[in-house]
């Protein structure tokens, strides 16, 4: 069918969609991303609204960064949201880090695995881990946590630096977060070589894709 | 590699993906999607076969609507598929809505929250909410629930009006159904402001790309 | 906005990305996916890398196959990776079968369906069915298992031929794995009715788009 009109389908192509958020009640004014010349976007990336993306950021396919409803997002240096990870926050809640207000912080040196979601308003600070199809959901993550498959954050809970979320567990209250134990030497060493790997990412990957990328998106 | 044909990768694009579903000996007539003027859709949105999408629906990135197998698919108006949703159907097994035969049914002002996975054969009346990487599959879901994140509703069952699912449950009996609670204020609440916020995406989002897409999907 | 330089956004085109391996320190050599001729691509999907995948195996939209880290993939025929699906693998780490190391082995008749994860290193064996969301993660599946939805199996376990894991079950533990139970008689049905139906896109959904599609990914 779609080849009647003689165009070539398919298309081995690669393109991503940038944009700027659309005006509503509740963000009158489109911002356009900021996205360092050294972050990686991959194929098939979404990112809308006013989204900050620091240096030497992995951004895997399928990842959606919407910010259109919960703003702004900020996402630190050497970090990385693996394949189908979603960011999206509800409006008007904010989580403040060195007194500016966000609905979505990530820190630097953070890893957010396949299929994990980060729902604002969230504030995880450096050096987190978030596993496979987590979900962290109005929740703050200090330094150091790892966060294993398929666990829930969420209702207003605070972790405290190193805390461990076991697979699975859902951490509604601030009790079941203050009982949770250091992270195992072997998921520290785990999380550590998660970052090894994603942080050779965007230099390598980009090399195939030209070097100057500017934030507009567009390769110039 | 990709840039020795001089080709300008990576290419910052708008594209979804509307189309016909191929003939197979369940779907043998290929039938393309009907697709309200006013409702929109986002970049990378798959979407195949009998498929009706209603007025003011919103459609986010990476949603596959995909009646290759059970069919047809029906979305009201108002409504929302979040970044991630899956609609997929069996074949042969329908839902009835009206006397009518549907692998799909959605009402009006349903919203499917990031991640969720609807699976045919599923009836989901009006005003209803689906959390975060929620599964529906084989199941008649009431005007009015509540199904919270993870949760999964199936084999059959019938939820009944203003029903409310808890996160994480597994609603696989009809007894299991019978005894769900009603919807709590906050979570009644917090789905009406969830609609509220979607509901104006469609016009906002539209505006930015034109306002004249026809039902081919192509902007003319 | 994307409208002022006068393109016509949206656009509906079905297009994939299929492309090299970034160059790193863990895979210094850039390879370039194998895909047979009879095997169908969706629009959206996303391979890179080492990665074979046979005859008449279907690909779903919002497909990620990445072999930029743990490698190489294979795919054998007549299998399904449904939408969503996400296929990575740990650096360096393998399984064995016929005396080849895979990160990630995928045999003959495999149904991975919506958003499963297989993670490597994993080896699946011929005819298994992974439901929706579930997790493979260092794992190895013998022929003819059930992974029912939203299962998790991983650990380094071993499952035995014909084992059933039920729904949302936590498969950690060797002796959590050799209590299973065969496949119940529906389910077993119920596999090979999913084999039934995906076996049929590959061919029906290429003549749509033409048949000469060569392994560059290019249709030609």
């Amino acid at each position: 069918m779609w080849n009647e009109s003689g165009n070539q389908w398919p298309m081995n192509i690669y393109s991503y969609y940038v944009g700027y958020n659309p005006p509503t009640s509740v963000n009158p004014i489109p911002r356009f991303p900021r996205i360092h010349n050294n972050a990686f976007l991959s194929p098939f990336t979404y990112i809308v609204g006013n989204v900050t993306i620091e240096n030497n950021t992995y951004v895997g396919p399928f990842v959606s960064i919407r910010a259109d409803e919960g703003t702004p997002f900020y996402v630190g240096s050497n970090s990385n949201l693996q394949d189908g990870v979603i960011l999206h926050g509800l409006k008007n809640k904010y989580m403040e880090k060195d007194n500016k207000r966000y609905s979505i912080y990530i820190g630097n040196g953070v890893s957010c695995a396949h299929g994990s979601l980060i729902h604002g308003p969230s504030r995880i600070d450096d050096n987190v881990f978030i596993g496979f199809k987590a979900i962290v959901y109005n929740a703050r993550v200090a330094e150091g946590c790892f966060i294993s498959s398929g666990a829930v954050v969420t209702n207003g809970v605070e972790l405290k630096p190193n805390s461990f979320v076991p697979p699975g567990a859902n951490i509604d209250t601030q009790e079941k977060a203050d009982r949770l134990s250091p992270v195992p030497k072997t998921e520290e060493e785990f999380a550590i070589e998660v970052q090894r790997v994603n942080q050779e990412f965007p230099a390598s990957y980009s090399l195939y894709f030209g070097k100057s990328k500017c934030t507009c998106g567009l390769s110039c």
